[in-house]
C-alpha cells in the first residue's frame, strides 16, 4: 500500500498557511474566515478523491466513500479530526488527522477499491475551544450532546454569540439537532502525541489506552494585604507566600502518584498585585489528570486536603471551587488491538499510553468504538508554531491508520 | 499644654471628605481636584492660625510663625507631612502629620507666645508616587533633588506628564529649583506606625531610629510551556513551581534574618496564564529591607542566591535585576532624643523602632536634623479605609511633638 507522502506533506503545508499569524503559527477559530477557507479546501480535496462530500448542520464536513455491501447495518467507519486550532496553533494539531485520514483513504480505494463498509474522513469543525468558553462542539452534535440554547449562551471575547456566528456561516442554530448520527460503527484518529512519553522512550507510535478524566478547580487563598515595609514577617498573612506552598505541594502529589497523573497550576492572581504590598489575596487553578476514575477522585481529594492543611497551618482562608470534572474514557478493546495488530503488519511494537489531552474521540465514545494512535512530537512541544514530527514518523503513522481502518471496514 | 482634640479631630474627617470614593477612603493624587481643595483648606486653616502662609514652587504649602530672636541663623524649625493619598487611602496617613503638626504650633503659641527660632508648618504636596511613577516630589523639591528634565518625563495612566499636571495648577516646571530651602534646621513628623509593632508591644508611642533601606528586584524564572494533559511531571520545566519555592525561601531569609528585616514578593505574572499549560515563564518582584546598609546588602546577596540555586537545581533559567536601591536613613541624635525626652516629660517611655515605610524625612536628611514619633496603627492597618488610631494615642503623639518642637524652637 501506497502513502502518497508528498501530497500529505504538501496538504499540511496549505491547511498550515491558512490562518497563518504575523508572529509565527496559525489561527483557526470556529467559524472564523480562515475556518471557513479551510473545510473548503479539504471539501476540494475529497471531491478530488471522488468522496461524496455533505456539510452537517453545525459546518462538519463528511467525505464518504459508498460500502460495496451492506456489511454491519450499513454502519460507517470514520476517521478523522478537527480543523480549528488554537492561538499561534501549530502544522499538526488537528490538520495530520485530516490529511492523514483522507490520504488513508485514498491508499485503501486505490489498493483494494471499495470498503465492504461505508468508510468516511471527518472534518471536526471544533475541539479546541480557543473562540469561545466551550469545546467539542463538532463531536457533541454528532452525538446529540449539545443542549437547547448552548448557542446563544457562548459568546466571543468580541461578544459575539455562537448562534450569530453560525448564521454568519449560513448555518441555522435551530437545526443543531439535524447533525446527529447513529449510524456510525467505529471513530479511528490519528494525532500528534502533544508530550514527549513516545520520544523519550524512542518509540515512533503509541496506541492510547485511555483519554485521561480531570478535574478543574479554582483555589482561592485569603490572607491580610498590609505594607510589605512596616509588617514583621511574623505578623503577617501572606497569601503569596501560603499559595506557593500550595503550587509545591500540589506538584508534589501528583510527582509521587507517577505517570499519568499531571498535575498543574497555570493561572495564578495575586490581589493587590503590589511591589510593596503584601498579597491579600491569591487565586489560582489547578488542572488534575488521571487514567482512572477512583485514581483521579483519590489525587482530587489529596489536593484539596493538602492545600486546607496548608492554609490552617498558616492561618489562611482557603475556598476550593470545582470549575468542571470529566471522568476518563477508555478506548475500545477492539479498536486498540487492531491498531496494535496493523502496527505489527509495519513491524513496530505500539507503545501503550494515556492521553492526557482531551480529543473527539471521548465525546464519540458514547456513539461508536473508538481509538486513537499517536505519533511522536519532536522535544514534546505542541500548540506552537514549533510543533513538528519527523516525517518517516508521520509515513508509518499513516501507514498505521490505513491499516486499522482496511481490518475495519474491509 | 492643651491640645484641642475635638478640632483635631474635626480637621481629620474634614481632610478625609476630600477626595472620598464611592467604595471607602479617599484618594488625592498629586495636582488632583480633591488635592487641591485640601491644600486650600490646611491654607484656610493656617491663616486662621495666624500664620504666614506661603506656597513653593511644587505647590508645598509653608505656615511660619516668626521667630522672636534670630537664634540659630534665623534657621526654621519645621514640622508637617504629606497631603497626598494611594487610593483608597484612610484617614490618618499623611493627614495626621499636618492636622497635629498645626494643632501643635498653636498649642504653643497658645502656651508661650512666639517661639525663638521660625517654626513652621509644612503640607508636602507629594510622597506616595500614587499618580505619577516618581514619589517624595515635595521633599525632592525641597532639598534641591529633582533632576532637570523630569517633570516632562513622568505621565499618569492617562498620559498626562507632571509637567502639564503642574501647569495645570498654575504652577511653571522650569521655576522647580525655587523651591530650594537651605535654611531649615530641623523637621519632625508625627506619622501613624502603618505596621503592628507598637500595638503588640502595647506601646502607645515610638520614637524612629532609622528608615529602613531597600532593594527592589525583579526576577525572571524561565522554564518551559508545556501540555498540560500530554507532559508526564518528571518531564516538565515548570516556571512557577520553581517560582514557588523561591516565594518561599525569600519570605524564610527575612524570617530567619528577623526584625526588622522584610522581604516580600507583591507581584508576581504567569505567562502563557493558562489553565491548560505548563508555566513557562514567571516574573515576580522582591521587596527586600533593612536598618543597616551591610545587613541589607547580606539579605539581597542571600536572596538572589537561594533563587539561583533553586533555579539550577530544577534546571530553570533566572534572570534577576535591581529595579531600585536606597540606603538606610538614619533619624538624627538630637532629635531622636528631644523626642524621648519629651515622651518621657508625658511619663511615656517610646518605643524606639525601625521604619520600615519610607518618608519625606529620610529625603530632608540631607539638609537637615530630621526625626519621626510614630502612633499605633489598629490592627496594623494602612493604606485602606481601615486606617485608624486610638483618640488617646493621637492626643499623646500630638502633645510630645509640641514638647519637641517647644525643645527645638523655644
Amino acid at each position: 500500500m501506497r502513502i502518497d507522502l508528498p501530497l500529505l506533506e504538501r496538504r499540511l503545508d496549505e491547511l498550515y498557511a491558512i490562518g497563518a499569524e504575523p508572529d509565527g503559527g496559525a489561527y483557526r477559530p470556529l467559524y472564523g474566515e480562515a475556518w471557513a477557507v479551510a473545510c473548503d479546501r479539504v471539501e476540494h480535496w475529497m471531491r478530488e478523491a471522488e468522496l461524496t462530500v455533505h456539510r452537517d448542520a453545525v459546518g462538519n464536513v463528511w467525505g464518504r466513500l459508498e460500502g460495496s455491501r451492506d456489511a454491519g447495518g450499513g454502519k460507517a467507519v470514520v476517521t478523522g479530526s478537527h480543523i480549528d486550532t488554537v492561538r499561534r496553533g501549530g502544522r499538526l494539531d488537528g490538520a495530520l488527522g485530516i490529511v492523514a485520514g483522507l490520504g488513508a483513504v485514498q491508499a485503501l480505494e486505490a489498493e483494494y477499491g471499495a470498503p465492504k463498509r461505508p468508510l468516511e474522513v471527518l472534518v471536526v469543525c471544533e475541539e479546541e475551544g480557543s473562540r469561545f468558553n466551550t469545546n467539542f462542539w463538532g463531536s457533541r452534535a454528532i452525538v446529540g450532546a449539545i443542549q437547547s440554547g448552548e448557542a446563544d449562551r457562548w459568546r466571543d471575547a468580541a461578544g459575539v454569540t455562537l448562534a450569530q456566528a453560525m448564521r454568519e456561516r449560513g448555518l441555522d442554530p435551530s437545526h443543531i439537532s439535524a447533525a446527529t448520527r447513529t449510524d456510525l460503527d467505529a471513530f479511528v484518529e490519528l494525532h500528534i502525541e502533544q508530550g514527549s512519553v513516545l520520544e523519550s522512550a524512542d518509540v515512533p507510535l503509541g496506541v492510547v489506552t485511555t483519554i485521561a478524566g480531570g478535574v478543574h478547580l479554582q483555589v482561592t487563598v485569603i490572607g491580610r494585604a498590609d505594607h510589605a515595609g512596616t509588617t514583621p514577617m511574623d505578623l503577617r498573612l501572606d497569601a503569596l507566600v501560603g499559595a506557593a506552598a500550595m503550587v509545591e505541594a500540589i506538584a508534589h502529589c501528583a510527582a509521587v502518584e507517577g505517570r499519568p497523573a499531571v498535575a498543574t497550576v497555570g493561572k495564578l492572581r495575586v490581589e493587590p498585585d503590589q511591589i510593596n504590598v503584601v498579597p491579600g489575596r491569591v487565586v489560582f487553578t489547578v488542572d488534575l489528570r488521571h487514567a482512572e476514575l477512583e485514581a483521579c477522585r483519590n489525587l482530587t481529594q489529596g489536593v484539596r486536603r493538602v492545600c486546607e492543611t496548608l492554609a490552617t497551618e498558616r492561618g489562611l482562608g482557603i475556598e476550593i471551587t470545582t470549575l468542571h470534572e470529566r471522568p476518563p474514557v477508555p478506548m475500545h478493546a477492539d479498536i486498540r488491538t487492531g491498531i496494535e495488530a496493523a502496527a505489527a503488519k509495519e513491524d513496530v511494537t505500539a507503545m501503550a499510553l494515556v492521553s492526557g489531552a482531551g480529543h473527539d474521540a471521548q465525546i464519540l465514545a458514547s456513539r461508536c468504538r473508538v481509538g486513537m494512535l499517536f505519533v511522536p512530537s519532536n522535544d514534546g512541544r505542541s500548540h506552537c508554531p514549533e510543533e513538528a514530527t519527523d516525517l518517516a514518523d508521520l509515513e508509518l503513522g499513516t501507514r498505521v491508520l490505513a491499516r486499522t481502518l482496511e481490518r475495519l471496514a474491509y
